[in-house]
């Protein structure tokens, strides 16, 4: 693995979510694979679980985790070549990234899309300058369009609660209402890696015009009936985001999507997945989140075990 | 003890005052207590001793401490059981607080009140709220209403200046005036501490209408004549409030209850502390600050004593 | 060294560059020195490249480094002696710093000018402030005049550069176009140090009215002209600083000082650098940044060793 910014960067899912485990299993097992090495975790945007989850998983290699938030204890970065900075940029990528090259062995960033222009959005400009410039492996903290830590966490976590069993689970990817017009990023990377992994029968869900790039959905079945979709279901994955087609757009915030225990009915026992954070009567019930379906506390501690391996991954590769 | 956020969490004050002692004298004697441990660090609201005394004591105890500020790296959190969250909050802390459970040994938080709304307030329900749900020690850098680590390092620090002294020392808590209308949170910790640990003659004074809550100072001596309450005193405590009745407003801020030297010579050659921050020539003078009489600077550098005698029995308590 | 805010506070700055270039040559030859010892760096402004770098040169020395952004995780700092403190400033340095002289066993602090008033920001008052009153050496992280660390990494990679020739370079400090009034900080600085170490024929070039303050330029050739600076040059310093003499002021923003290879050619294949962060073609064009003769990127990566070598001495001068 060079870079993890995509499920493309995988070779092996399989062999990476045992990775993971084992490190759930045995958390301090590689406590000098990261000796003397630094990694780099820049924040263009907020963060929590991932900030702090990637920063225990480096110290549990035994590697120094340096946090920098760009945006408030630095300055604004430029992305576009060629650029006349005479704005509000201070910086650009190709004079910064080089240096974070020199400083750390790995570089973890975090940058959100700007939900106004799909085109500058779906061509990953920050992140993909960071890879070009910096010359050390990156791993996205959440990019523009995808987040592959989350996505790799929630394979993690499905293995988990599979356990030995062999049956192939039904899948389901459920759109919610929002008050916000949020990114396509978790919907798209659960997609891309769910596809990727293979091991499940895969739906996606949401109202008409949410329909999400099919770049990130090839292989899934898609239903804009979320009673169809949820039968028989194993795992419910909700997530609400924007429009993709008219980009960055709420067309339709029907709160009859928000999952209830009465729709739960229909599923085989499913257990209810989320990223969070989750606004809490909007795009998921109370009685879900505290009731015995949901998992998302056991999803967001995994996100530590997630990162670990593949923080362990690029550093054996680096020696 | 199993959280620490109250000094009706400690079953012992002199115990945990010689705990602390004991590391200001030895600050690397329990080195490997904290190994492989973590230490999270919530901020709601800004912090300069808190902060860095708890972390160098973590760092003391060999435990790993992770700063957060919530508000600046992350979002705002929910609070309100069963809110609708259609609003500015973005994470329920009963989504948030399990997660800092799983990732961290022990949870400091500081969040300030609104003073707004005192029922709320001193509901504590922002620190109650993560002791419900975190399922780990709860450290308060500070809360709504108390400011326990700052308590405990004034009982320190009384007890170092007393030394052998047998004499019952007797102890002024005195109203000071100020620009902004600031939480009781201090003063009631002090009285509350003092009170519990029950070795003062314990005397208030502050100008009318600015009465705490008598949960807090009941045992104390009150007065609202100053000149009176400093007869004699060992140890001058000197700390602006805004009102507790009619709450959080500011009734009276007379210049004249600014201590002096003048003053001061009522006392018994007393030592004069404040928490700090202070506004210098405004609660507190230059001539008290800058002379022999004030111990502001160790009271601030035993802050970390305080912190690490804390950090270590919630750490033994783990084992 | 007591401190290190100047050239003025380095008895010889090659033994210094020798111990620099050796820390890189091989980074953790002194992982023991800073055992138990603190670091703590305070920021009022932003700073990216001298706090990543600080920080990992604490690492490399086996200290704890604690970051605190003053201005955005703490409060506003008063630095006049007798103020009445009713305004927006919440605690006098006079408490803080003696406070950091306990917590920390080196202080670094990072505070630049306002470009209001030239006499407050060149008396230094807030770095002297923490100086008169931490009791523990102080290192700038540039200051309001100076940014002696920025100064130290550029002579090291002229030193690097140079290797075993005998010969006196020619080194330009060449003024460039910028977008906002900027400090004098970096030029003033280039030019103590390159005065100190006396190794250059060094000359200065700007528009009229860009003169610098003559105790840092004193020694230094001064011209108006360019392109006759630029003849046979070694090493080409690009930097924008705002008037001194009619203070902070944009008077002449000719991009006709923007460097271009066309100029170059007058040179003796002059190395060309730059501090960073730098306005790419407002300041600096592209053409040059992306070509042979930056040398920008080794100078940032050289900021390190700079930090360390710096570290290492006050610690050394500790034990």
């Amino acid at each position: 693995m060079k870079n993890f910014v995509s499920a493309a960067d995988v070779a092996d899912i399989d062999s990476l979510v045992q990775s993971a485990l084992a490190y759930k299993a045995d958390p301090l097992k590689d406590k000098l694979l990261g000796a003397n090495k630094r990694v780099g975790m820049l924040f263009l945007n907020p963060s929590m679980r991932t900030r702090l989850s990637t920063q225990i998983a480096a110290q549990n290699l035994g590697a120094e985790a340096i946090v920098f938030n760009v945006d408030k204890e630095g300055w604004a970065l430029e992305f576009e070549e060629e650029a006349i900075m005479s704005g509000n940029t201070v910086e650009h990528v190709k004079d910064a990234a080089p240096i974070m090259g020199k400083y750390f062995d790995i570089l973890c960033i975090r940058t959100f899309p700007s939900l106004q222009n799909k085109e500058d959005d779906y061509s990953e400009l920050y992140i993909n300058q960071f890879i070009k410039y910096s010359g050390i492996p990156v791993v996205s903290l959440e990019s523009a369009t995808l987040h592959p830590l989350q996505s790799l966490t929630d394979i993690i976590t499905m293995t988990e609660v599979l356990g030995k069993t062999a049956r192939k689970p039904k899948v389901v990817l459920s759109w919610a209402p929002h008050v916000k017009a949020l990114p396509q990023c978790v919907a798209n990377s659960f997609s891309q890696w769910v596809n990727a992994w293979g091991k499940a029968d895969f739906v996606i869900t949401h109202p008409e015009d949410y329909e999400l790039d099919t770049k990130f959905t090839r292989g899934a079945t898609i239903t804009h009936t979320q009673d169809e979709a949820l039968k028989d279901a194993d795992f419910v994955y909700v997530k609400n985001w924007s429009t993709y087609t008219d980009y960055g757009k709420i067309y339709n915030n029907d709160p009859e999507w928000m999952l209830t225990n009465e729709k739960m009915k229909a599923t085989n026992n499913a257990k209810v997945m989320h990223c969070l954070p989750v606004r809490r009567n909007v795009e998921l019930s109370d009685e879900i989140l505290d009731g015995a379906s949901s998992i998302v506390t056991q999803e967001a501690s995994n996100r530590v075990w997630a990162a670990q391996a593949v923080l362990a991954d690029l550093l054996r590769g680096k020696k």
